[in-house]
């Protein structure tokens, strides 16, 4: 494929094909082995240059792997043989409207970066996942990203009021805007939340930001066995909303340990961390009410603080469990859902599903709002656990399903889920899927491979 | 053309060809004139109607108007000479999950309904248009209605988790479900919220619920000026988030007080209705920075109560305003919306348009959002009146297109507003918007003449 003509369209310095680099834009965290390798990666720095090579790659049917800051943990950013990887890590704007409580921001910014410069008004932008210091906000819009927070405070979705969007051919289109209310026309800035690259290329977000989260009270507590932990699990969601309510299991607790020496329970079968923002003495009140339930589904130890910071270490303990787990090995990552009430089902099963395929599962949750995250070790130089440790991934999707689950809350299909979704969604579900698919990307030259 | 086929497929009365009834639902609160009438209604029990209804017109190419309760102000709704109105208004079901704070519904039960079967159980469904006892929760879902409350607790989309939906086809597909965090393929639920039953008919809703609404303090103030209500406003958002911030102007006051006699300032050139529902005596504290905020602005009257029963009269005196109104004549509604710092310049330009035209135009408005109702006072027996009214409505609608606003915020487009659609999102999202729509209804069945 000849490059001239790209290279051409954009700023000098913006095409890159040096081997090395294109080695380094290969994988995301997902670290798939069957990541292909791309014709070029182009290094955006304007919306204009997106669109110039979405111009480009449609003329010459090249496939463009659309990237944030390659944290995805489902591959969606994987590069595909003869592709551009398109990234717009470079694309790093933004402005803050304290008035309208919004903030125009371009796709490259971190989402930690959003946080610090909206927090300089005094606002705050609430999605975080555990990634946040190191996951674009353009990849949070593409992959719907969720996080700690949502059990009280919702998805990304939730969030984005608008959007600039450069479609497959290039053509560019601005969405919503910074209002609240908009019934005008199609909702489809929702629709290219979560389509993961395989729609356009989001190129600015418009997002709703809500006054500075007030200090968080905390509750951590030790839970003797599972059922305990979960039976607290619903008590605490049944009487208030909490701001944060962690999970942890045995192996996790022990691996963050393990890293930080803060005296964790390493006995414990669970452990919770459960965060109350309501204002004033109400976080405490609800901390307290959180607190008698957790010893009242019979916790081992309930520790109680009001001082932010020490809680934010009991927040931070809990971000910290995957790479910490992952120190045991590398990891397939899990992204199940259920409803809340099958939470216990949930982590039951998996636990079935680990010892009948002699794999080690630590099981980390967003428990408030059921999202789980089973994290499989395995070894790739072990041939008979890697596909033991598969086996496990698939199994777990399964299940997520049969409780009237998600295979993924908040990491996207990617490519590494894409097979278990049909039979999430059923074949009329992804037959409309496809016809979107058509209708906006009839070349398909959108991320291929991911989703569909 | 021949009913047969269909009255067979359906159950008993559940296709009426009365010629009294087909008038009773040729036309939605628009009361468009140019409104057409229907080859039958079809009175849906069930999904299975729903299908049955949609498979029978993809079949003879008719065209189906979906309607619930027919309380759009947009003609959403208005009949089509030689379709079938398809009407959900007998599916009523609910069933509330307290432990996944979610609902499923039918979409044919009242917004009011809803809200007072969760109250049941110590649960809130927050959106509340002003129409809320006589508005349908799938009409709700179809325009994306808003309310009062949305200020602070977002609009419909916000709180639908998933739906089961009928294509044009009559294939039903099941979207999301009771799950806060699902990443799960695109956003389709999203997409047919909003889409005012030009994708789809749905058929039933998951609703994400909240827990009871904590009691309310109450703001009103009077002002002498215009601008001094808006700069109150403006300050108001600015320090906190009120549970609603709705503003009348001096017709509206009037015209609520001659039906309410309930002592409102007369001579006040604005009303400003603001509440809080923070926890405990948070309510009070938000209260007293509201009304200090008013005071600041010039306010000449400020009331405050902690009683929720007397805030809630006031708030009801404002839901009353567009019927007291209406009886100054019948009206052109108006739904514009802006970003808020520019609500200033749409009110004083809303007047200017007014005096131009020669036509009554009473302001009332969700302030704290953005979104406003000019009311258009016309006469269909004066001919030359009512085209100036039409012009009025014209302008205002390119007015909060060049403020950078929507021409509707919370009741879609229908078709008293699309003229106006391609001049607020351009053509090319207007070529995406047809994209979507050829490949979810390829025979142009479903609402023709709505949005597109």
């Amino acid at each position: 494929m000849d490059l001239h003509d790209l290279i051409a369209a954009l700023p000098d310095g913006t095409v890159l094909t040096d081997a090395d680099l294109l080695a380094s834009y290969r994988q995301d965290w997902a670290r798939d082995p069957d990541a292909g390798t791309a014709l070029a990666v182009v290094r955006a720095t304007s919306t204009d240059d997106v669109s110039a090579t979405l111009r480009w790659a449609t003329a010459h049917r090249v496939p463009v792997i659309p990237r944030g800051a390659g944290s995805g943990l489902s591959g969606g950013a994987t590069a595909v043989d003869g592709a551009i990887v398109l990234t717009t890590e470079r694309m790093r704007d933004i402005t803050v409207d304290p008035v309208t409580r919004t903030a125009v921001v371009q796709p490259g910014l971190l989402n930690a970066e959003v946080k610090r410069a909206v927090a300089e008004h005094g606002l705050w932008y609430p999605p975080d996942p555990s990634s946040f210091e190191i996951c674009s906000i353009g990849g949070n819009a593409a992959t719907n990203a969720g996080g700690l927070c949502c059990v009280k405070y919702g998805v990304t979705t939730d969030y984005v009021l608008g959007m600039q969007v450069a479609l497959a051919d290039g053509t560019v289109v601005r969405l919503g805007g910074p209002r609240l209310k908009d019934s005008a026309g199609l909702s489809l800035t929702k629709l290219f939340v979560g389509s993961e690259g395989t729609l356009g290329v989001i190129t600015e977000l418009t997002l709703r930001l809500l006054p500075a989260q007030p200090p968080q009270s905390t509750v951590v507590a030790s839970f003797p066995t599972l059922t305990a932990a979960t039976e607290a699990i619903l008590t605490i969601t049944g009487e208030l909303r909490p701001s944060m309510l962690e999970f942890m299991d045995s192996v996790s607790i022990n691996a963050v340990e393990d890293e930080l020496r803060m005296g964790l329970d390493r006995q414990a079968a669970a452990l919770l961390v459960a965060r109350s923002d309501a204002p004033g003495e109400f976080a405490r009140r609800e901390a307290e009410i959180m607190a008698a339930a957790c010893e009242k589904a019979g916790a081992t130890e309930v520790f109680h603080t009001e001082d932010p910071a020490e809680g934010e270490a009991f927040a931070a303990a809990r971000r910290l469990a995957i790479p910490a787990v992952e120190k045991l090995g590398p990891l397939l990552l899990e992204d199940v859902g259920v409803p809340l009430p099958r939470l216990g089902d949930l982590v039951s099963g998996v636990a079935e599903i680990a010892e009948r395929n002699a794999v080690t599962v630590s099981v980390i949750a967003h428990a408030g709002d059921g999202n789980t995250h089973p994290l499989i070790v395995h070894d790739p130089s072990d041939a008979d656990l890697t596909e033991r440790a598969h086996r496990a991934f698939g199994e777990i999707m399964d299940l997520a399903i049969a409780l009237g689950g998600t295979i993924t809350g908040e990491h996207g299909v990617g490519r590494l889920k894409k097979a278990w979704l049909p039979d999430q969604l059923g074949p009329d579900v992804m037959a409309l899927t496809r016809r979107i698919k058509d209708a906006l990307d009839p070349d398909g030259i959108l991320n291929p491979g991911a989703i569909l």
